[in-house]
């Protein structure tokens, strides 16, 4: 129904995590209706983004040059290191203005079906930094899922003969109703009442 | 704290219909994860896309060449329009696989606020569709809006004494409950009534 070209741009953005074929549609309308310049100004986003974007020689976060702010920043308790799996969760983590020790991105979770072992993760540079630095804590923030348990459990085991090892803590959230926590949540939140 | 051209990145897919900080940050994320040949897809297919799309010289629907599918085809019933506002509305009547007539897009509503006038509608091509091909019915098909309306009642109120005009019927969608359905709705359901 639509031109060759037109299904193209709807497919690309089908590439986008959580875009349906309806949203790809709206999408594409969009960036139909955007004169030369709009659809420069995204494109170039695009093109150029890696030129400008690197990761942060010590924990793996995105950063301007060589180390990230945060690496970088010397008002930081560099003690203490909180392992994520992404970047994006040092966001999460920052905007609670609470946390001020460093990170360090694991840049995924350990998944055997996907064939993804803790080599491919960013697990060695971790260890090289607990040993060589002053690690007083390490706290393990992967995503409550199988996977996120299961590279936290692997990680407890490697490094909680060297150095402190915590997790986050699992439980209702703030502001939600006991009545929508599924029962695992339940469950965990029963098991670490106090 | 983002690097300059991953703030850019999301910056720019802020500019997508619907899309808050969270999600452009999503999308960057996943953006930043693909590989060389993904992306430069993604990128072909944006900046590449005007070539290969066009507009219907007698309708104005997105085509691949001069006319579109439905002006090119001889089974439809070349004599019943249905005035649209956007390409994307033909879509919508072609999957009720119903109508066999064809279309006009009027590429935008009257909106005085904005400043968009009848003459910057795609206006006089349909008064000279109608003026020369035999037309005996023309369905307006605007958005049930206040810029939609204005658009319809400008449009009846110059073709009605040379042609058919009718409008589609408002009421209550199909599968939805009547205590959900807004006034205005229920009140042009109840004067409709037969």
């Amino acid at each position: 129904m639509y031109p060759k070209r037109f299904e193209d741009l709807i497919h690309a953005f089908q590439k986008l995590p959580g875009v349906g074929e309806k949203t790809a549609q709206r999408y594409a309308y969009t960036v139909l209706d955007w004169n030369e310049e709009e659809r420069e100004t995204f494109i170039h986003a695009i093109s150029h983004m890696k030129e400008g974007i690197h990761r942060c020689k010590i924990c793996g976060n995105l950063s301007d040059g060589e180390l990230c702010d945060i690496c970088s920043d010397e008002n930081r308790n560099h003690h203490m290191i909180c392992v994520v799996q992404s970047p994006k969760d040092i966001q999460s983590f920052e905007s609670m203005q609470e946390y001020d020790g460093v990170y360090h991105v694991l840049n995924g979770t350990i998944n055997i079906q996907k064939g993804i072992l803790p080599d491919q993760l960013n697990i060695e540079s971790l260890k090289n930094r607990i040993e060589s630095e002053n690690i007083e804590e390490i706290i393990l923030a992967t995503d409550p899922t199988v996977d996120g348990e299961t590279t936290a459990l692997y990680l407890e085991k490697m490094f909680k003969n060297h150095v402190k090892v915590t997790r986050l803590a699992y439980g209702i959230p703030m502001g939600s109703h006991l009545d929508y926590a599924d029962s695992l949540t339940l469950l965990k939140a029963f098991e670490n009442r106090k």
